[in-house]
């Protein structure tokens, strides 16, 4: 376990340290160093630095490692330190002099940065479709419950009426601002940093623009060091738009916490979807709303990170960002398992119906009241004196009926508008 | 300055530490209260809960107050919590009972809500103008110094040939991401609360969607929970966005003080933008640059700030959002004066012209040598030891020709694409 | 307000942004300034660099300063950049060359230092006071109120049963853990830096250890290199102390907050302690314990907040440090009003006796049952399956009786044992 | 890998997402929870809840699961969620009706609890020992360097003669702070929390006093609410050390990064502990010096994540809690490895003879010059002056001699009393 323990060599104590667990978070960059090797490739074709038969070598090789990669036979052994020497290798071993071609041109640098961009491009649209399902259901239930009513609180404090309606709804149209932030993250992402090498571009006459066409990126991350530059910053973009979708899951999962307790018991959840303890027999834990709000903390918690490790560094490749995979990959795999179990969960939630018949929730149609007198002409500060005073002397009797028309409201609650707006986002 | 100096009452002491300093941050919410107002009034008017004539004297009231404050005539006497209390005295004050009615159909909550999200929209345009001005600065810079080799760094070692060109121009396009953020936050700053009132919306007909046209939102924040909910995340999204552009300028002001040492020695200032020492006759310190890189990180400590206030709180509105005004305003006035002296000071760097004359410089040109080798077809491994072989046993003898031609590289700096992505994002 | 709207000069302009609001911020420091000028001047007067005459002089303006201190009749004008400069003047231009002499073998590094280390020890000492005064009412309402059942709640389910005895004891004894990590920062600052200077000491054969004992310090900070270093690991560690404390106030306050809702129902407070609604007669809100959770999570950020301007900033003072006083200083406050807040608030808390009475936590007493029976020698497995079907299948008869006796528990609070070990770290 | 694509029964769903990698983490608890079990079976057993007879077989039983964990030989299989589970399945197992007595007036939580705190205190040991290694070398190295000057910075500016000796005891008198935190830490986990239970005590009459004293904790967590307290708190005290001295390490680390760039050139590594260039033959980087200084950076940002995962709960158990083995433990290793490889590579550092030499160095002895004229009775403003006009005219003239004698000076380094300080700190 410990790293001097092991009885290592310098170099085996060196190459320990260094390598961390590079290999097994590499292992999902590999089919984006296969594409983009074979992007690459043909372009030093298409410049003559390859001959169209080593070109086609290298392709048809790289094609064998996609296949073995697809069926689970692509390894990294722990001879290699990473993905990228683990490739040039095994182009090396087939191909001879022709394998020793493919680092034409590019730096170990460049390729880690374009592995990285079409990786969050992937992961982006993957995580958009949990999140459209996540909203398809939410916008299901908020429409279902459209006729629950329940309190609705500021300050902790039963406040006004509100509805399920409105809570299902609300986490629904919030996903939509979510939805803004990952598309900003894909945009940034969707540029093309092959070609800049270790930071500084080539001597070679590359054809970047035909990479950027090749691996279906919009545009280019033109300058070099900007390119370079990006190592880091879209490590961090993409976290704070993960971040974003985390603290909507959060504050939902919550909400149901609080809802599921004796006092509030609002919601309530079969027995399987919950768990014991080990010593009260009578405990219903809802473990996977808890876990669901810890883990999206901890994700919301992840853009910190990241500027601690990269903050105050000069610009320039520096070996410390290698450490935000580790930080950047588990969260994301995190974000998509807390999507996918709110959907889950979400779909299993019991409504209670009756939570509006406690007494103690009387007060929360004071405001209605104020209203009545209001549209009875009474100026609206004056209602409002008067209806704390009825309240005050006990004699306040409240109507229970709701009556909201307008937009967004109990009465009105806009579902199709937010879809439209969901859907216009969810888009591009 | 003790809380518990004062001799205090208890209404005293428990207004004082509940107020803290909202008076003072409010101040500049006053111009977006006034419009709002002036909108709700109108909105009032139309679902005929205010005459004409009330409207009128409502709208002649609030533009009296706008007039006042452009005049810095406004001010928000200690009698008064905040912004909001004191405008509605104000139209209690000259109007009566007509100033009564303007807080119907409507709660402290959405009022702050709506005056947040039209303030952050002016706040972006105008971070985003001083965006450009450096943006432009830094274009131009680039240009003039393309020709200025400068080592490019990898592990803070020299590496290969860069250029004053690309390092300005890196900067400039680093912005373009930041833009996109900025957008993204504009994008969400850009939907109407109001109208949600407490955050459950009202019993009385209003109209959102005639405060959203009058007020110039592209949308409505529809449900009104989910209105609520904007409340500190708003503010966290804009903090996000701002963040991404306190890291260009951090790093940039970072690399300035390397820069500048004597070791680096590739830039200098005018005497007049350096600062002395108490006992160090010689001493010429980077200090503008050391507290843009000082502010700009704190900057980015500000989501984080902003997600430790609002984590784990449930939905509905909390006392605790309000200490985010605290935490924000002032980082929205320090982005916007580091973006300023940025530009300042880089309108007034003096670059080296003979930093490549140092000889300790010479092996950065290795893989020139390298890539020389390729183009005689060599494959870059064998060119590669071949180039290491001949610098560890001292043979190497670099040329210092630099012929780098691809897009974005030191001899093709793209500064039109550049500003055309750049504008292109800056316009929408 | 804008930096750039003043018409400023290239010099007013520079001014303005390095000195930023040092001049109010270095007030508190004053007191410290002028003490450690006394002991500095004592000390070069012993190795005779200033004549006995010189060293009496210097030492009855610096009295007379500290006098004008203590009557409020010390200001640093806009001429100054800090503090250290405005008393150097003052000394100057009251005593001449005299008056020049006081800098000899100091910078203003050290002087910003060693004040920064008098004022931290000042601090702890007040904070702990504070901490004192809380613990004790806690003790003394702990006491008071072990009779009064409540349910205890793991996952936010409640559990079993617990007291207000446990609640106000268990924030009691926590806030010792406090008081470790306090007496830990005092020990830090407890270490004189002064004599090193900028960082590297002097060649003036000054005496340290003389103005160690003169300050009151316990030892030197030896080495000048970490002299300096602990500018901004100082600030750094008297933070993660302060935020532990936030961390016990937090946590507090949003018990309070639960616990005073419709639901809960706990514990109330008199109405002059809580604040009312712009829009709903009935709102009475608990905004004091808000602002304390907020202003404590926002000091629990202050931490990470510091970590981000001093990270990766290499060996030697940067002027970056200067934020980190804008940083710490107001925290300083924030936790002391916090503290003094949350005394006044507990003292005024009213606890419900009959919590217990709601059916709803009858199932809380099963783990007594299963004990009941594990007492008659039932294997504790068994019992609780027992237990568990009973109240699945509706024949649980809870007894109510509760009979804790063992050190820490209900009925069993040790009061004494944790008053004991509080004052033993008091002490130190 | 996903959650979702193993075609998962909705119980299995839940528990492998609800247990995450809980199993690997808990083995290293293994140890204590055996040895809590050994001491919460003989407080049993005094109060009669076990015979002599169930304890002597519990005990055995307990020493062979040692015995087997010692040999490697104990897992925990995945039917088990936790080590807790585990172990009270195996004395189950093997005694029947015995073992199902063990987890009588106990609980998960105050099992964890325990386990965490026996845990942290042989963690704080083991680190404090590995700091004491560093220490010794580095008051080594210092002894040795003591003639060796080199520049001092400050604003990143050469500033004054500073000194290799200076340096390394620099960071050796630093890890006395970082003791004093680990010594806090120590002391709050050196407190018992066994017999809280899940939290609020238990109904049996168990001696919490003597399984104090069984496991060696100098006293109880007395309060039971309190102890439970301490779940998050415990994480986060401990976190907040060993960023401690991840701050020292990580600038420790940047320094040698900068120093070791072609421009300082103050120090060199042997060849096999620099690392190469995919692409650039002459490259030798300090990637070891690069990671410690990102881990390092990584543990800087925990103690925020623990205060975002734990932030605003409310007291009692949350499974939030869990997350936190995730957090800290691997952060724990990564602590001890980076210190061990400090010492590794500060043990191999050779250090540039001849740094002085360099004219751009000259002007750092412009203090001493001026302290010459301070000693020659010219007050220290016009010594001052006087330098910089010779500077400024190209008149300077240094001497290189440097004669600095006071405490923690070049010529003074008091290395006796640095070490007298650590090793009263790491004896307690």
């Amino acid at each position: 376990m410990k790293l001097w323990d092991k009885g290592q060599s310098v170099d085996e104590l060196v190459e320990s340290f260094t390598v961390g667990n590079d290999r097994e978070l590499d292992l999902r960059l590999a089919i984006y160093d296969l594409k983009a090797s074979k992007a690459h490739a043909e372009m030093l074709n298409a410049i003559s630095i390859l001959s169209d038969d080593e070109c086609a070598k290298l392709l048809t090789e790289l094609d064998n490692l996609l296949h073995d990669l697809e069926n689970g036979e692509f390894v990294i052994e722990s001879d290699f330190e990473d993905i990228h020497s683990k490739i040039e290798f095994e182009l090396t071993d087939k191909l001879g002099d022709t394998g020793k071609k493919i680092h034409t041109g590019r730096s170990r640098n460049d390729q880690v940065l374009v592995c990285m961009h079409l990786y969050m491009k992937d992961e982006i649209t993957e995580i958009k479709g949990l999140i459209k399902d996540l909203f398809d259901l939410l916008i299901l239930r908020s429409g279902e419950n459209s006729d629950t009513i329940m309190p609705g609180y500021t300050h902790m404090q039963a406040a006004m009426p509100s509805s399920f309606g409105l809570w299902f709804g609300a986490y629904a149209e919030t996903l939509i601002d979510d939805l803004f932030l990952l598309n900003a993250a894909y945009r940034i992402a969707d540029q093309n940093p092959l070609g800049s090498a270790a930071g500084f571009g080539t001597s070679l006459p590359i054809n970047r623009s035909m990479t950027t066409e090749l691996l279906g990126f919009k545009t280019l991350k033109y300058n070099v060091v900007a390119a370079q530059m990006s190592r880091g910053r879209l490590e961090q973009q993409m976290a704070s738009a993960i971040a974003s979708v985390a603290a909507t899951l959060s504050k939902m999962a919550g909400d149901v916490c609080l809802y599921i307790s004796q006092e509030f018991n609002f919601v309530s959840l079969p027995d399987e979807l919950t768990t014991g303890s080990s010593i009260m027999p009578h405990k219903k834990n809802p473990d996977v709303f808890e876990l669901i709000r810890a883990r999206c903390n901890r994700i919301q918690a992840l853009p910190n990170q990241i500027t601690m490790v990269t903050g105050n560094l000069n610009s320039g490749y520096h070996r410390d960002f290698q450490e935000l995979k580790e930080l950047l990959f588990p969260a994301i795999d995190k974000i998509k398992d807390c999507l996918y179990m709110m959907h889950f969960m979400v779909k299993n939630l019991k409504i209670n119906k009756n939570i509006m018949d406690d007494t103690r929730y009387r007060f929360i149609f004071s405001v209605e009241e104020v209203n009545n007198k209001v549209r009875n002409s009474i100026p609206f500060r004056e209602a409002y004196k008067e209806v704390a005073r009825n309240i005050s002397n006990g004699s306040f009797q409240p109507s229970r009926k709701i009556n909201h028309t307008h937009e967004g409201s109990i009465g009105n609650l806009c579902l199709d508008q937010i879809k439209s707006k969901f859907y216009s986002a969810y888009r591009i």
